[in-house]
Order: C-alpha cells, then sequence, then structure tokens
C-alpha cells in the first residue's frame, strides 16, 4: 500500500515515522513545500532572540537521515497541487526544477499546516512572518542590518514570545493588540501579570489598538499614533492551510480547517488529514475547533497511521493545553476560560488562589496564581489558568491530567503528589485547590468574585477586611472596616448582624477562616475568592466590574 | 461535642483546625507532648545543612498564634498518659509542672506520630536523631563544638537528606545502610545515580553494613572498619507511637500501626487516628501498610475532623508518592517497585526510558531516568520511579495523579500536557512512556529488561548494537555485533535468520526502530528496554543478572 504524506513536519512526519515502524513494507512518500522537515517549529521565536544560537539546532532532521532511518521517500520544495480522489492520484510540483508530475496513492494524509493571518492594511507587505526557519532567517537578517525598533501586531502566543526575544536582542519593541488584552486565552485578571511582566522588560503595549498602515519605518494605528519601526512582525494567528483540501470537494468544518473524524479520516475515508490544518473534538463541548499545537500535532499524526492500518485508535477530544514563557514568568493553561464559559452559557465556579511553588520555609519559593473553573454538580474540572515562577507548568500538567482523566475537582486534594520542601508543600497548591472545590460544592464556602463586589456593597452588603490593621492601612477596599480575623470573635459586636458580609484577606485563606467564624454565628457572609491580590488584578484588567 | 487531639503537628493539627472550622462551637483541645506545635517537619534536615537560615522558619506557627486563630485550647508539653475510653476521659500530665489530671472528651484523635528506631548496638544512646525541632539544635549545637566528622546510619529519605546538610556543612560523611543499595524503596538500577550523586560530593557510602557498635569517636561495622564520627545521626526508620492505643486496648494493625477504617475510626469508634501512628490502606493490594509522610498526615487529619462531623468522607487508598533532593538530582516514585512487586508476585511489565527534561534544541535540557511499572491486561499503573534534574518532580506528579485517577497506561499518551521549548517536549517524556505501553500491550514492542540479556546470549540469542560505530567502539556488551540502525536494511544478511535477536541503543529508542525492521523482516527480535545506559546502571547496581 502506498501512502502520500503532505506536509513534513510535526502531524506529517509523525504519521510517515510510524507508518513505517508498524510496516515495513509500505510505500510512504512525504511531500514538503520548503526546504526543511520536521524542524522544531516552536523553538523559532527563541532563534530571534539568540535564546537557541544555532539554526541547526532547529533542524534535528535532515530529509536524508529521516530517510536513512525511516525508509521514506522525502521530497523537499515539492508542492501538492490538487488532488483526484477518482483516480487516486496527486499532482504535485517540483518547485526547484517548476516540473508538474502526478504521483499516484492507496492513502493520502494532507498535514500542510496554517498559514499566517495576513490582515488587509496598506504596507503591511513589508510585515514579516514567524513560520519556519527560513522566516527565522529573515528576520535575523534584519536585525543584522541595524534594526532598532520593531511593532509586534498580534499579542498571542507567538506574539508575545517575539515580542520578549526581540526585546532581549535590545530592540525597542512595541507589541499592539486588537482586543483589549494581550494572550486573550485568558481570562482578563490573569493576562495582567504577563503584560506587566512584559511592561517591567520595557515592552510597550498597545491594547485595543488596530494597525491602520504599515509604512517603510513605522506602523500606524487606529489611535493616530505612529510606532516607529525597522521591522514589523505580524503574528495575528494562523488559518488552516485548506486550499488543496476544499478544490478535492472534501468537506470543510464550520471553523475553517478540515473536518475528519476520531480515526482522523476526512469526508474522504481513503484521505486523512492531521495538525494544524484538520479541526479537532473539543473535550468540553464536543464540538469541532481549531488548536494549532504540536503536541496534537503529532498525536493525530501518530493516530493516523494507525488509522490507515486499521489498528482501534480514536483520537480523544482536545483540552488544548498551552504553555508560554513570558520573560520571569511562566504562563499556562488547560481548557476552557471563565470568560469562554460564560460566553457560551455554561455555567461554572470560579476559583482563584495564590500559593507559593513550595514550601514558604524553604529558601527560594516563588509565587503563583492559579484559577480554577468548575462545572457545579458534576464537579468537572472544565478549564484552568496558572500564572508564576517555578512549578507553573507542573500544576497545570497535573490539572490537564486530572482533566484528561475525567477526575472531579474535590478529588484534587486525594492525589498524592511528590511533597519535599524543595519541590512543593504538604498541601499542595493542587491539594488545596481540591478543598476549596470540596467547600464550594457542598456549601462550606461560599465566595464572591473580584468583579462582584462593588454591586454587592451597593446593594448593601457590609464589607470586613480581616488582614492586620498595618495591612489595612496599607491600601484597603472602599468602605470596608478592618477587623482582623484573630480579633473577630472578640469583635462579632461590629459586625451589623442583618446585613450580607463580605470578608476578605490578601489571598482568601484568612477570608475563609473568618467566614466560617461568622457562618458559625450565623452570619450571611461570602469570602473574596482570591482576596485582594485577585481583586487588584481585576481592577488593572478593567476596573472593579467585569470588563 | 468535645474532642481530644493526642498530638499538635501535621495530622492532629489538621484535625483541630478543620473542626473548628467547620463547627464555630466544638470544644477543642489539643495536647502536644513537645514544646511545639505545627512546625516543619520535612524542613528539619535542611536546617541543619543551613539551607533553612532561621530556626523560626520551622515555627510558622506557635500555639498562641494558632489559639487566636482557631480558638483551639492547646497545651504544649502535655502527655497523654492512658485512655479509660469507659468513661470517656483521658490521663494527662503537664510536662512541666510534673502534675496529672483527668480530661473528658466525646471524641479522641490520635495522632501522636512516629518514633525514630533505635537499634540495640553498644553506644547508640550518643547517636542523635532528627524528629523535631529540639533535635535540630542538638545537632547544630555539636556542629558548633567542631565536629569534622559525621556518620549517618540509614540510607533512607531522612538518612540522605541529613548526610547530604551534613556534607554541605563541611564534615566528612559517611552515610552506613545495612541493605545492598541506599533508598531501598527505589529498584536497584534506578538507586545508582543517586548514590554515585552523593559520591560525587564527597559522601563516603557503606551498604550491606551493619553497625555493631558506637564507641565515643567513631562508628564501628560489621567489616570490622572504624569511621570517624564526631558525630552520629541515626535515620534507620520510625515506628509508629502506639503506647497509649495499645494501653487502650485499640486494635493494632498488621503493621504495627493503629488499626483504622476509611473514616480514620478505630477499633473504638469515638476514637480516631490519623498520621504516622496510623496504618494506611495500600492502593494496589488494599492490605494496611505504612506510610509516614506529611501530606497524607494532614489528608486524613482533615477527613478526620470530617467523620467526627458525620460528613460522607472516606480516605483514598494510599500510593505513596514521595520524593527527594540528592544534591543536584531529584530522586521521584509513587506507587511499587520492581523489586516489592516481584516480593508479592504481581504480574508487571517494566519500561526505562531517559529522555530530556525539555526539547533539546531549547538551552538547558537535563537528563532523567524514568521508569514506569505496569499490569499487563488492565494496563494499569503500578508504579514509577524517576531520577534527573528538572522536571523530574513534574513527571511523578503527572503519573501520581494518573494512577489516582486510575488511567490506564496507554492512555498517558492523550494527556495534553503543556508544552513550550523551555518546559517540556512536543512528544514528553510522559507521551513516551504512554506510547511505550501502547506498544508493548499490543506486541508492536517486545523487550528485554538488563538482567536478562546475559541469560538470553547464552541460550544462542545474537546481540545486536545499533548504535553508531564511534558509540559502539567506547564500549559495547559483550559479544555483540554493530550494524547501524541506519545500515540496517542494507545489512539485513549480516543478522543470523533463525536466532532471537536483541537489539541495542543508548536509551532504547534506535534499538525499538532497529527492532521493527527485523520484525518486519520475519526476525524474532526484541530491544534492549532503557537501552545500554538502563543496562549499565543494573551492572553498577549489582552485575548483569537481577540483584
Amino acid at each position: 500500500m502506498k501512502t502520500i504524506v503532505v506536509g513534513g513536519v510535526a502531524g506529517g512526519m509523525s504519521t510517515a515515522a510510524r507508518l513505517r515502524r508498524l510496516d515495513e513494507s509500505a510505500e510512504i512518500v512525504v511531500l514538503e513545500r520548503g526546504p526543511h522537515v520536521s524542524y522544531a517549529n516552536c523553538g523559532l521565536p527563541y532563534r530571534v532572540g539568540g535564546v537557541i544560537a544555532e539554526r541547526e539546532a532547529l533542524l534535528p532532521h535532515s530529509p536524508a537521515s529521516l530517510s536513512a532511518r525511516l525508509a521514506l521517500d522525502i521530497r523537499v520544495r515539492h508542492e501538492a497541487l490538487a488532488v483526484d480522489r477518482e483516480a487516486r492520484t496527486l499532482l504535485v510540483r517540483d518547485l526547484t526544477t517548476g516540473e508538474e508530475y502526478e504521483e499516484g496513492w492507496d492513502r493520502l494524509v494532507l498535514a500542510p499546516g496554517a498559514r499566517p493571518v495576513v490582515p488587509d492594511v496598506p504596507g503591511v507587505e513589508r510585515a514579516l512572518t514567524l513560520r519556519d526557519v527560513t522566516d527565522t532567517d529573515r528576520v535575523l537578517e534584519r536585525l543584522g542590518t541595524g534594526a532598532r525598533t520593531a511593532v509586534v501586531i498580534g499579542g498571542g502566543f507567538i506574539g508575545v514570545e517575539t515580542a520578549e526575544n526581540l526585546r532581549l536582542r535590545g530592540l525597542g519593541v512595541t507589541l499592539v493588540e486588537l482586543a483589549d488584552r494581550i494572550l486573550p486565552h485568558l481570562d482578563p485578571e490573569m493576562a495582567v501579570a504577563p503584560a506587566a511582566e512584559l511592561a517591567r522588560h520595557g515592552v510597550v503595549i498597545r491594547t485595543g489598538t488596530k494597525v491602520v498602515r504599515v509604512p517603510p519605518d513605522a506602523v500606524e494605528t487606529s489611535d493616530g499614533e505612529r510606532l516607529p519601526a525597522d521591522l514589523v512582525l505580524l503574528a495575528v494567528g494562523v488559518r488552516p492551510e485548506i486550499d488543496l483540501a476544499r478544490a478535492a470537494g472534501l468537506v470543510i468544518g464550520p471553523r475553517g480547517g478540515i473536518a475528519v473524524d476520531e480515526r482522523m479520516r476526512t469526508s474522504d475515508p481513503r484521505i486523512l488529514a492531521v495538525g494544524d490544518a484538520a479541526e479537532k473534538r473539543d473535550a468540553l463541548s464536543g464540538e469541532p475547533v481549531l488548536i494549532p499545537l504540536a503536541n496534537l500535532a503529532n498525536r493525530h499524526g501518530r493516530l493516523a497511521a494507525d488509522a490507515i492500518l486499521d489498528r482501534p485508535v480514536a483520537a480523544r477530544p482536545c483540552a488544548g493545553t498551552s504553555i508560554l514563557r513570558v520573560l520571569d514568568l511562566t504562563v499556562a493553561a488547560c481548557g476552557w476560560s471563565e470568560t469562554r464559559l460564560r460566553a457560551a452559557g455554561r455555567p461554572h465556579r470560579v476559583i482563584h488562589t495564590h500559593p507559593a511553588s513550595h514550601a514558604g520555609y524553604y529558601p527560594g519559593a516563588e509565587p503563583m496564581s492559579l484559577k480554577l473553573l468548575v462545572e457545579p454538580g458534576s464537579e468537572r474540572i472544565l478549564g484552568a489558568q496558572a500564572v508564576g515562577g517555578e512549578g507553573v507548568d507542573k500544576r497545570i500538567d497535573v490539572l490537564a491530567t486530572a482533566m484528561a482523566a475525567g477526575l472531579p475537582a474535590p478529588r484534587l486534594a486525594d492525589i498524592e503528589l511528590a511533597y519535599a520542601p524543595p519541590y512543593g508543600a504538604a498541601r499542595d497548591p493542587i491539594t488545596m485547590l481540591g478543598h476549596i472545590a470540596e467547600n464550594l460544592a457542598d456549601g462550606t464556602a461560599r465566595t464572591v468574585q473580584w468583579h462582584e463586589v462593588d454591586a454587592a456593597r451597593e446593594a448593601g452588603a457590609t464589607l470586613v477586611d480581616v488582614r492586620t490593621p498595618a495591612e489595612y492601612a496599607a491600601g484597603a477596599l472602599p468602605g470596608a472596616v478592618n477587623i482582623p480575623v484573630d480579633e473577630l470573635r472578640e469583635r462579632l459586636g461590629e459586625v451589623p448582624p442583618d446585613s450580607r458580609v463580605i470578608v476578605y484577606c490578601r489571598v482568601g485563606a484568612r477570608g475563609h477562616v473568618a467566614a466560617r467564624i461568622l457562618a458559625g454565628h450565623g452570619r450571611d457572609v461570602r469570602n473574596l475568592d482570591g482576596g485582594l491580590l485577585t481583586r487588584r488584578a481585576g481592577e488593572a484588567a478593567g476596573g472593579g466590574r467585569r470588563p
């Protein structure tokens, strides 16, 4: 049986390699439009920054090395032009010679990836993108010819990573984002810290800003601002490469990617599709979704090979776990954000915590902010976000694993996580999330969110700041009275008996104790989830109310 | 309702605190024999090493601060002497005044912890132990009076952590262990690296060695060796504190701890027990087990409070996840070891891998060794071990989560782990474990273990080293022929057709490709699991055969 794989990077090469390992006699042709196969796509921004010093590091495999290892017929700079499903042939152009030829197949795997979205703005053609190794060459060439200033258009993963790396190169960098915040996969209050981290390192950020023109030395915005830009980097998103599939009459899904089933088969079962070009199934909604991530491309590429050989496999629905470094911060997430849950009208509970990465008494602990989204009733984990230093990746991976396994949120407290002082806490941040989820599920804890405080106060709630007088004096919520938690039992009389009470502390822990004390004395009390830290982040994101 | 908690550290104080948060009107008395409550037990070795510079860091809570926060009646230096179950009273001695008194209770919670085992060896009374803050004072005092040499007796967690810390203080340190290896919760080949790490930093290790005498300036061993020892630190294990429970007629379990049910109730349902003194239920066998770990003490302490208040809780069986730092290494494990599985006669598959902590092209990746134990058929994860640098804690936590959730090993490949180059790989080490588990489950991969090679060769198997000639020349297995994987298809004729073939490479990855090539050409082939790295570790642990 002969298989042609269109696209020789993550998904496509995973298919080819697995196919060979499963079938020594298979005929496998890999067509790659570009000059490189299986390159380190996710490393491109770090090559721009010089963090990855050697270009060769991005090219761990060559067509020759992969051919030798896996007996693949790899043809780089060969473009697939048209599929003839009836004849089971593919029209191919050799981009080096210009020659066109037909290649027959029994199975065809489409893994062409996604291409950068280019907005229709005058002058945008001078903007560079970052999709392959050749693109990094172009950026580095521009840097080598004395670029001093850069504008990065787009505040998603690649935009932020590239802004950071250009800044590390010493350029004056402005990051322009159309939405009201960078990293819009995060909720507003969680996106504040990474934006501040970029700003702290001198990256200028313009959110809610549209690029209207790209003259030769600048970028002009909808605010009338003219941002100096020797270099313009475009990173406003990617769009699946579907031309070939569409021309072949394959079904394109509602999100604009190639529609596939759980065995990666397109509407023509002899043609499969994987990677950024293919739609995936969302773990929460079950709906088609686009998730342009390398690990899913690899995973689905492998499954495609299994499917071709009629092995009993099925792709799992996807939670889209992601992570990025933002200078000294780590930003990670899995599942849905609160923003997305609200937009979809899905019931959810919100938990914010601000734990230390490991036992506070052991040197080097770093703060992090965690957010967990839970489905009331089922207590299913819907999503999580984490921002901080050490240990952020670990906590999101644990939560992603719990999600994948269907572990309800309160059961997070039952996971035996590896604890010694350098690595965690006897009550790990994950354990604490489990406790809080359990307390919320059974009504032991009741909370208000950072954006609900103002309305509650206007409705007559009493705000009690249960921190120390020194903390209170350094800044408290308007209208809050200060009764430190350790004095609360003696000063109960100062809390109006018939009013709803909202207690808060710095992160929510003392607030929980205070709320339990007041509840034990018959008060109608709520604790401010995530404490003042979350509230302040929310204020920074968009004022006291939900933006 | 009045509850007396005996023991004011991890488990006991967790019970008291949760009880208060759930019931503002509860009467709660905490009796602690020592002078401190809720101290940072797990930090004690690091206080010895000066890593934790301030004594106060180990004492984040005082009786006064906890009483103020939680309205607890905390009595330090008060010892529980005898339980009268009929009268529901406890005889208590105030160790400061010597006075004895009776205290009534409705519920009694026993959380007395465990005490260091002291072997019956002449002179052992001068050996110090490390159980509480006062113990660290004693060690530091000895260091302050000029101790230059130390012998640590016992190569478990506390022994290794203390040996490291005494070495960091500049002492000449010998670690003496009765078993054939240190860290016996690890399998032999996994314990080699931490032993080498200690040796690299100058800690002298004597395994298979019994201490026979402790004269004033040395430790004398069964080998007739006299190890200089200004300081002797005893860490040969702990034993549950059960005197009070036994005298009260409560059932002591088969492992020597207080027997409890899943609601932490002893044989007298009004008396509960948690922490190191209580037996736990093993996640694999369902049998009683002792696991003296702080996180379980805290978890079960919290559950005890819930149980007292008739809330619907139940302790989960325990996998005993552990971690420790060994200088620049991290050593973590969960579930059962291969050694334990073999001893119990439980069927298991073994997987060794040696991945990098993150994408190889991004700077700073560190090697690690992973071992996964899987139940054939159910594909249930039975245990895991990890040794290395960055990311070891993360991978064990993911595996512990998968175990807790009952995720079968092949499904590890479906977990969407957070990937960006600084944090992981597009094929994370966990993903790879899932792939290998799947390949073993369906027969795509067949492996031999490091200790099976010699017997296989003697039985006539052909050994093929599929690494490069340069690697082969630098050291190969006896009798192995060298056919690099990339030449294997052309040199098939060099592999005897009727012999069992064992292929190997450095870590097992190229071996897998080679095995698939040979299997595709009809050969009866096995890949050496974990490659030469695992084999060499096994040899270092005990020769080529299972020790």
